[in-house]
């Protein structure tokens, strides 16, 4: 514990500096991980200040992940080694990434480049939108979310990808989870889903913390498999055909003709369409969507502006098949949208005044150009390597020959300085063991490691991709 | 169906035109609930205009709710009559009460006095807040919710409520039904969940959408009863003694003392004291918090800040106990907080800056004189009638002798412009059917009502409470 001398001249809040001295000796590595600081009593009677300054000081230093309390034992040491607490979810490391100095170079899939976001126009029309003479502000906010966005959702997504439905199948959300687990209380106990395997790997967290029966389908060149589905007795299939995650694969419309036809065959069956990141797409014919296609009312569409604005912002939402309408109605319709309404408003007019529109086109020059610069140091440093799943989205997937298994090369990459994921951990946990198994008995199978290109400086990509052939054991 | 002729020459796109001159014929009655509109295909051609114009004013004509879309059929005029959309839930209607005619006297018992929201200020914080240069907003958001934000709920729960706790113990969302949602998944399927007899009517829903097992627990004058709840064989305990909803009583320190005895009697037993309006008291000795009272570390305190600030606005948190903290992290920290991280941080500057305390100093001062007044208006009009949870909150219960049944008074009261809600509504389904089979059998049972003073004028309460009377058949 270090010495610490409150000095009531300083102009420096009392709880400030100690928090300040206890801090700077733990990023120091004078205190260490798992060391006891003083109980605040002590520490209170030690320094003769209040409880209160003592409590706001290790409140401060717990929230911030410095120390852990531990339940009727007092405050201890967290383990700091560039990522604060280790207990944090892959979000909340990625949320650090950006300001970790070891991470110097960020592929990862899910990043954004949002220096480009204007946060100057978000900033009025958000200011526009709190506004006291609205009366919808001084009312809980409906359940679908606010009309007005929902209009606004309607006509985007008929012109920009053909879905055709009204304001009034389109439920608002926060993030694609919310809208999952409201999918989940719709279709009730009895319904068995199906998820990509390799897929989205927080689907089936969701799946398990709410109880609901999953399947992992595999896919083959051209997405998930209907005979697969057939066979699996799942009734909701979860895909994204527009640029499976994490493969890549844009599925052809044979492939989606069947898939709606499986769904066709019993009036229980749904397809869940999710569009993630279909504004980003870099040439090759457009496939018309599966909701498009469908003339079975049995595709729910869904997107979220997560990745075309900026991560902070999380509105997402659906459109509902007209026969589910009466269902949610009578089911669901006492939950209020989590979205905040002013947000919403501000969404709205964003969408409205074509900066949406005029963003959109912005951020596909700046992907196109990161993406071209990517896969141009890809074949420049790993000419052997194959690119796939590069035709649209925000990474592609590179698949390598290599003596090193995945967990290496990431490790290797980290040490460089730079943030990738590889492929297997978005396989389901059956799936995993097979690889690693594999990987055991016969090293030198092909490793495939996503690479974002979003958040990465277009000017750092070369370096990046360098460092990457390297710790590939090039 | 209105002779509609485009004029190109008015400015007005055609879209609009359609949707005013439809809308018209609806509200005038031209048009009636269940009439058929033309397919769009149909009006498009004889008005010779693209398709897309005449979807355009159908879907505007639906989000607003004067036409409804039923599945391979056509567009149907929706009932009208000052409610829109009666498949909305009850919180929908609420919301358009305030600009339904209908309803001149709003004594809702979930209505708050939203005009006194510092909306400037409100304004001006979120302005501040979206900021570019602060890389959380370039970020997801973390799982439990904006970390200063927590703090400072931290710091105020202390001086207000002494609830004391870090702020990594608090989870922030976006309303307590989402608070309610984690809980569900925090506990797993073999919870099983008392809930207050009568009680807040949405939590049986979010149990049941989410096939959890509840038991609704009778109360007695001091509120729920511990025997009950070792007799149900429930775990989860969910209350509200600040102020019981709906009935108001306040739950004195020995039945408190007695809950945390029922708590501590076994490890998997849990209370959550839901705070909901604890900021309004009128007079008598504060009572600890449960959770101040709690030494065994089984309390989740939830509150929100939907009713002291401007319901648009939906930030609630719970704290859970620190023997909670790692179920949390392994099993729910994948999900994303839902609440808008602008938000979360234009409401930590709003705690921060002081203007929270202010604006609740303020509330409390305006809903003490409209409760004064309401309490003096059914004083002087309905003098034999008993009113009671009056001593916290934004409503009271009176309950009066009459020969009318319940619903026959709130009918009476609607047409007289007042909206009120009776007791009945908030008890479970088998207790209703107890107090149905009573009223049949004997009128002129005493009928219970929650009257709200929050949302009504002041100078319109006497005049209201004189409706109320003649509703009553006084």
């Amino acid at each position: 514990m270090p010495i610490i001398k409150l000095d009531s001249n300083s102009g420096v809040p009392f709880y400030e500096q100690i928090y300040d001295a206890v801090k700077s000796e733990i990023v120091a590595g004078a205190l260490k991980h798992g060391e006891k600081l003083p109980s605040k009593r002590c520490l209170a009677t030690r320094l003769q200040c209040s409880l209160n300054t003592v409590q706001g000081a290790y409140s401060q230093l717990t929230a911030e992940g410095y120390i852990n309390p531990r339940s009727r034992s007092g405050y201890y040491i967290s383990k700091i080694d560039g990522m604060l607490n280790l207990e944090k979810s892959e979000e909340d490391e990625e949320a650090e990434s950006s300001q970790d100095p070891a991470y110097r170079y960020d592929l990862t899939h899910h990043g954004i480049d949002s220096n480009a976001f204007p946060f100057s126009v978000w900033r009025r029309l958000t200011k526009e939108s709190i506004n006291e003479y609205d009366m919808d502000l001084h009312k809980t906010g409906e359940s679908q979310g606010y009309s007005g966005l929902r209009s606004s959702i309607s006509r985007y997504l008929r012109q920009s990808r053909g879905v055709k439905c009204s304001p009034q199948q389109i439920i608002i959300s926060s993030g694609t989870e919310m809208l999952v687990q409201l999918l989940i209380q719709l279709f009730g106990e009895k319904s068995i889903y199906a998820l990509e395997d390799p897929g989205y790997e927080k689907l089936n967290l969701i799946f398990k913390s709410n109880r609901s029966v999953y399947k992992a389908m595999p896919l083959d060149s051209e997405g998930i498999l209907p005979q697969a589905l057939r066979e699996s007795g799942a009734h909701i299939a979860f895909t994204t055909p527009s640029h499976q995650f994490p493969t890549g694969t844009i599925m052809p419309i044979n492939r989606r003709i069947n898939l709606l036809q499986w769904a066709g065959e019993s009036p229980e069956r749904y397809i869940v369409e999710d569009d993630y990141d279909s504004e980003f797409k870099y040439g090759g014919m457009p496939v018309p969507s599966l909701h498009s296609l469908d003339t079975g009312d049995s595709t729910i569409y869904a997107g979220s502006f997560s990745k075309c604005l900026t991560p902070s912002i999380r509105i997402s939402y659906m459109v509902l098949p007209l026969k589910l309408m009466e269902p949610y109605y009578s089911k669901l319709s006492f939950y209020v949208c989590p979205a905040s309404l002013i947000e919403q408003k501000a969404l709205c007019r964003f969408i409205d005044e074509g900066h949406f529109e005029r963003h959109l086109n912005r951020m596909r020059n700046i992907y196109k150009k990161k993406r071209e610069c990517l896969i141009s140091a890809v074949r420049s440093e790993i000419p052997d390597a194959v690119i796939s799943g590069a035709n649209a989205g925000l990474h592609v997937l590179l698949t390598v020959r290599t003596r090193k298994t995945e967990s290496e090369i990431v490790s290797a990459a980290a040490a460089k300085g730079v943030r990738i994921y590889g492929l297997s951990r978005f396989f389901s946990p059956e799936r995993q063991e097979v690889y690693d198994a594999r990987d055991r008995a016969a090293p030198g199978a092909p490793v495939s490691l996503l690479l974002g290109f979003a958040s990465v400086d277009a000017a750092d990509i070369p370096e990046a991709v360098r460092a990457l052939r390297s710790a590939c054991g090039r």
